[in-house]
């Protein structure tokens, strides 16, 4: 897939060598986990909420109640910032300063595009309930006009984005090497386990 | 412990049911994570960066870069956001409507202080290598003047915040409960591994 391009609001300032804008890897943390971060500006604060999220091919989807705060602000056309972060190990090095995490994370800027059209609204949803289990749509009670009615839908372009990727081993500086002080890598892994029927 | 005093930010608007104000909900999903998000506003709009983030009493700190942006603008007094969101499992309702996620969130508003004082700023970044393993800080190689010099690190006081708590099993409307769909939770866990040695 082709290179994202960079503006001056996604350009990595702080950490440039493990900086991407890359397709395939900014797909697959937004494909990979269940959570994101949505923040807007409130009167000249920032508003964060955590929030659900899916994607359909180059647009990444929240929704909530079409009461929420932070989504009428989005509604009136503020540009919002989404971030998702994936931990993938804790590093340890053998010097304090240089322990860090491996993880990969993922920033984008973008206008929420109100879904309106109740076909692709219908199809949007569908998308959230396929990412809990493939086909899972086709079987669940489908969303009635009412539940349709309090759900608000909104899909950000993935155009203005940038992503981090740490991975590897513990940085260090030469002289610390012969130290006697243990380094190395625990992985961390999210793990969905069986299902506990209701 | 205590109740936390609710403002008007940080009363929680939807999902009221879930709220929680109790200060050891609270630390136990500071403690828990090792990833925050904080945001700031700038021009209008919200910049969010995904963090690492540790906790000593009642507040919680990050550190960074000295160059980093988003902390230059929580440096001139702005009121940041900081979200942490902890998932433990994916829901599984009968109808698509009541799918869900069971998880522990936390959202808190505050100014941050830099810590300058150089032995409460060894000692707040002592505790960020002991949350990496109990006693790390007094076996690692301590940070030089240089390395002390290029990061910054920020205490937010951990009073204007809310939490949210969803657990167990599937929310269904009564005529859900007979439909031939399978339904229950999948629980979520984040697993640290064995040491990868350097």
């Amino acid at each position: 897939m082709c290179e994202i391009r960079m503006t001056e609001r996604t350009r990595v300032k702080r950490g440039r060598k493990i900086a991407s804008y890359d397709r395939e890897v900014v797909n697959n943390v937004i494909d990979e986990s269940w959570v994101c971060n949505i923040g807007v500006s409130v009167e000249g604060e920032a508003m964060v909420q955590p929030s659900s999220h899916w994607r359909i091919g180059n647009e990444i989807y929240l929704h909530g109640s079409v009461k929420n705060g932070l989504f009428q602000t989005v509604m009136k056309g503020q540009t919002a910032c989404i971030t998702l972060c994936l931990l993938d190990g804790l590093v340890f090095s053998r010097s304090a300063y240089h322990h860090s995490v491996n993880f990969r994370s993922v920033v984008i800027y973008g206008k929420g595009r109100l879904v309106e059209d109740p076909e692709e609204k219908r199809a949007a949803l569908d998308a959230l309930i396929d990412k809990y289990s493939p086909g899972r749509s086709a079987e669940a009670r489908p969303p009635n006009e009412k539940e349709m009615k309090v759900t608000a839908v909104f899909a950000f372009s993935i155009d203005e984005v940038s992503a981090k990727v740490r991975t590897g081993g513990p940085n260090e500086e030469p002289e610390d090497l012969e130290l006697d002080v243990w380094a190395g890598v625990k992985p961390v892994t999210s793990v969905i386990g069986e299902l506990i029927p209701d």
